[in-house]
């Protein structure tokens, strides 16, 4: 049973893409990581044009995918994670009773963001 | 010469106060990996009843530091990087004139985020 995986992001709507493409990156990463799972990016942003939660899990169910998890590309769980997410999961659910929805934990204290802070400190240090 | 570092995140008007306390986590760690800096978190939310930046600068100056290192706990450069917070630091150049700014890059994308996130979707795989 394939499953599917959305990459869920907060998006910018900034006129350069750049908060935007770090979420394709990242969403092009997992993908080498899973390749048999099939994965869509989304953006939380609603003024970003990129595809949204409810777009993504309609792309990933009409490939017949049966499970999805949602996973937030977030540092800490604020609002959308706590609220906006939740609701819009909810409304899913109901609109595609098939079909189960995991979210997982947004990505939160780790050693290794403190490594990666640790270089951007180095970066300007020189 | 005393080095000062604002670790500014991005905070949450959520009423639980873990997107914020998740700064105050990484900010400690960051301590103790640099503890002959003065490091101070700063919050860019304006609804968040957490320090803001221009008042973990005013705690740095008065303690005798001249040269001030703002760390983003962002992953991308959204608005806040790419507009406010030049905006404030330009504030803050014309009132310390004797304190130099540097801002670090923000998280961005790395393979160590990218591990974080594989094991955020090892916990909801079982």
């Amino acid at each position: 049973m394939k499953e599917g995986i959305v990459v869920l992001g907060h998006g910018s709507r900034a006129a350069v893409d750049e908060a935007n493409q770090f979420l394709v990156e990242v969403t092009e990463a997992l993908k080498a990581l899973y390749p048999e799972s099939l994965l869509e990016s989304a953006w939380m942003n609603p003024r970003t044009p990129r595809q949204k939660l409810p777009e993504a899990v309609a792309r990933l169910v009409s490939q017949g995918v049966k499970r999805i998890i949602v996973l937030p590309v977030f540092l800490t769980a604020g609002l959308h994670l706590k609220e906006d997410i939740p609701e819009i999961l909810a409304e899913l659910s109901q609109k595609y009773p098939g079909i189960s929805f995991t979210l997982a934990r947004p990505i939160g204290f780790d050693p290794r963001l403190i490594d990666i802070l640790a270089d951007r400190l180095a970066e300007v240090r020189g």
